[in-house]
C-alpha cells in the first residue's frame, strides 16, 4: 500500500495516540522540537500512556486557575478551502485565545478528536502538525487528550493556564469615560469567510455562477492583497496572546483594564460586557437593577478599516459595518483602559481607540454623517 | 407551543448556556443544591459568563495538576436506551474514574457539548440534570465549557484536579510477587451491553427474531437480578472515586500501589501496565530493553464471578472470559499492591486479589482445569 493511501483505521486508535506522542516530542515536519523547552514535555513524560496528565505547576494563593474549553466541529466552523493543519491550529488558536483574553499564563492544552475512520494517515499527521506548531507558537505543551471516530472531523479543546488574582482580565471593570479599544483591524475573517463561501459555491457549480465570478474578480481588482489576508485570516487565525500579557501587566492599583477576545462579532462582545459589569456591579452592591447605567458608544470614524475593504464589501453586496460588527472569528481583544493608561499603552502594543464608556445604558454607533445608531447585540449563535 | 415540544433551537447557545449556569447553582429537578457546596460555585460566580473559568485553588510543590479529557459520541459510546440523564452522568464519569486511578482529588469539571438543533429542550434539560448529578455525585464543580451543533450528541468533558506526588497512582511501579487486584466485579457491563444489543435488534425487528427472543427469555431466567443489574452497569457507570483515594493513601514508603481505570477490557489494561512499567524502567536505567521481563498472571478461579454470570453468558452464546477480559466500560480499577498491604486494605475497601506479577514476561492466566493460557491484548478499540 503506498503510504498516501493508508487510512486511520489502519493503524487504530492507540497507533495513532502513539504518532501523536512521538510527533510532539519531536516534529521536524512542523518545524518544532518541544525538547527544547522549558521542561513541559518531561514533565508530561512522567505521565504519557497513564489515566491523566500529570504537569509540575505551583498556583500559589494569588492565583486563579485557569481553565476553557471549545469545541470545532468540521460542518460548522471549518470554511471551505481550510487545510488540515489549519483545522488543528485553529483548535489551539480558539483555546488559547480564551487564556490570553484573561492575561493567563499557559499552563497545558489537552485535546480530544474525533475523525471519520477513512481519513488518510497522511491528513491526520497534517492536522496533529498543526496543533502541535501552534502549541509551539503558544508556548503550551500538548499534555492529553484521546481519538475517537464520527462521521467528520471533531476537535475540542481545553486550555489550562493561571493568573495573578488581582491582574486577571475580566470582562467587567471599567467606569464612565474609559476607552473602548480593539488589539487590531476587525472585519478580514468575516470578509475572508464570504469570500471563501463566493468560491464553494462558484465551484460546486450551484446557480449564479457568472454574477459570483464577477463579483470575485472585482474584489481582487480593488485589492487583491486585501482578499489574499482576509481569507489567510479566515483560514489561519491567531490567538492575541503577548498583548493579553501586555494588558494583564497594565492592570494594577493605578490602572483598570478589562477585556474579552472578539470570537462571535463585536457588537455581541458590547453587550456581554456591559452585562458582566453590571452583574458585578449588582452582586457587589444589592442596589436596584436600575442604578446601573452604563453604555459603550463607538466612532465609524475611528473604525480601524480601509477604503479598500468597504468598496470589496459593496461590491459583495454586503454593508462593511456588519462584517466589522456581527460576524466576528477575527480572534482579536476588545477592551477597556482608563484614559491615562492610552500613552504608555501605545509604546508597548498596537491597538486601536475605537470609543468610551457612557453612563447612557445603551450601545451606540456615531456615524461619519454625525446620526447616531443603536448597535444591535446580534452576533453568530449556534443552534438557531 | 407546549413546553415538551420546545427545541433547543428556539432558545439558542446563549440561552442553554445560562439555563446549565443556572441549573449548576440550584437544580432541585437533579436533586442538587450546589450553593451548599464548599464554596467552589462561588469561586466560580467569579468568571461566570467570562472567557475562562477561574478556580480559587493552591497547587504546591509537593503536588502534580491533574488534568484528563474524553470524548463520548452517541453512535459509539451510548447503548440502547440509555437516557438523557444517563449520557450526561456518563460524560462526568468517564473523566472522573481517569482522576480517581491516579488518585487525585477533583478541582472541576468542563464540558464541551454539541446537540442536534432539533433536540427538544426537556431532553437537553435532562442531560445536564445528569451532568449536574454526577458533579455533584463526585464533589466536582461543572467551572466551564461551550456548546454547539451537530448530528449527533457529542458530549467532551475536561476534569481537572490534583494530586501529591509522591502518591500518585501510576500504571507503573510494581515489583515481582505482587498481588494484581480489582476494585470490583468485571464483565457486568459487557454483559449489559450484550442484553441491551440484543433487545435493539428484538425492537428493530431485524432478524432472527425468534431465536433472540428466546435467548433474551433464557437469561431472565437464570438470573432476572443479575440481567438488570447488568444492564443498569452499561447505563449508568460509576467512577471509583473513593476507592482512588484510599489505594493512594496506602502508597507511601512503606507500601506500594498502581493502578488503571479499565475502559476497554483488563487483557488490554494489563498489556498497558507492563508497557508503562517498561518505559519507566528503561528511562530509569538505560538498560537493555531485553532485561525488562515482568508479567502477569492471574487464576479463572479468583476471578469474581458468579455461575449464573457464565450460564447467562453461555445461552447468548458468549465465552464469559471474554466478557471478562476484553470489553470494559466497568470503570472498575485494576492495581497492583505489595503482598504486605493486603490485610490492612481488605478493611478500608473491597477489592478480589486475582493474580500476580511475576517475572516471565507473559500475561497468563491459570484456568479451573489447570492449564495456563495465554492473554491476548484485544480490548475495544475506536478506528479499526
Amino acid at each position: 500500500m503506498k503510504s498516501s493511501q493508508i487510512k486511520v483505521s489502519d493503524i487504530g486508535e492507540k497507533g495513532l495516540i502513539e504518532r501523536i506522542i512521538e510527533r510532539s516530542k519531536t516534529c521536524s515536519a512542523c518545524g518544532v522540537n518541544s525538547m527544547d523547552h522549558k521542561g513541559a514535555v518531561l514533565d508530561f513524560a512522567t505521565s504519557i500512556g497513564d489515566d491523566s496528565a500529570l504537569t509540575d505547576i505551583r498556583i500559589d494563593d494569588n492565583s486563579y486557575l485557569v481553565s476553557s474549553s471549545d469545541m470545532l466541529i468540521e460542518s460548522s466552523h471549518f470554511p471551505y478551502e481550510m487545510s488540515y493543519f489549519q483545522m488543528g491550529y485553529k483548535s489551539v488558536v480558539v483555546n488559547v485565545s480564551d487564556l490570553a483574553s484573561m492575561g493567563a499564563d499557559n499552563i497545558g492544552f489537552l485535546l480530544n478528536m474525533a475523525i471519520p475512520k477513512d481519513m488518510l494517515l497522511e491528513d491526520f499527521d497534517d492536522l496533529i502538525c498543526g496543533v502541535i506548531r501552534a502549541c509551539d507558537n503558544y508556548d503550551i505543551p500538548l499534555i492529553g487528550g484521546d481519538t475517537n471516530q464520527a462521521n467528520e472531523i471533531i476537535l475540542s479543546g481545553t486550555a489550562i493556564g493561571q493568573v495573578h488574582k488581582d491582574k486577571a482580565l475580566m470582562k467587567y471593570g471599567f467606569e464612565v469615560g474609559d476607552l473602548v479599544c480593539i488589539s487590531g483591524e476587525l472585519g478580514l475573517a468575516a470578509l475572508g469567510f464570504e469570500l471563501l463561501n463566493l468560491k464553494q459555491i462558484l465551484n460546486n457549480n450551484l446557480f449564479e455562477m457568472v454574477d459570483i465570478e464577477e463579483k470575485i474578480k472585482k474584489a481582487y481588482e480593488i485589492d487583491s492583497t486585501l482578499c489574499d489576508m482576509a481569507i489567510f485570516k479566515a483560514l489561519k487565525p491567531e490567538a492575541k496572546y503577548g498583548e493579553g500579557h501586555i494588558l494583564r501587566d497594565c492592570n494594577n492599583n493605578e490602572n483598570r483594564v478589562s477585556a474579552t477576545d472578539i470570537t462571535d462579532g463585536i457588537a455581541s462582545e458590547f453587550y456581554e460586557i456591559l452585562n458582566s459589569d453590571k452583574s458585578h456591579f449588582l452582586f457587589d452592591n444589592e442596589e436596584n437593577e436600575r442604578t446601573y447605567a452604563k453604555g459603550i458608544r463607538i466612532y465609524e470614524d475611528k473604525l480601524p478599516v480601509e477604503d479598500e475593504f468597504k468598496q470589496i464589501a459593496n461590491v459583495l453586496g454586503i454593508d462593511y459595518l456588519d462584517l466589522f460588527l456581527h460576524v466576528g472569528e477575527d480572534f482579536e481583544l476588545v477592551f477597556t483602559i482608563n484614559k491615562e493608561l492610552k500613552e504608555q499603552l501605545s509604546s508597548d502594543m498596537n491597538f486601536y481607540v475605537i470609543g468610551e464608556i457612557t453612563d447612557n445604558d445603551t450601545v451606540e454607533m456615531v456615524l461619519s454623517n454625525g446620526d447616531m445608531e443603536k448597535i444591535s447585540p446580534r452576533g453568530y449563535q449556534h443552534l438557531e
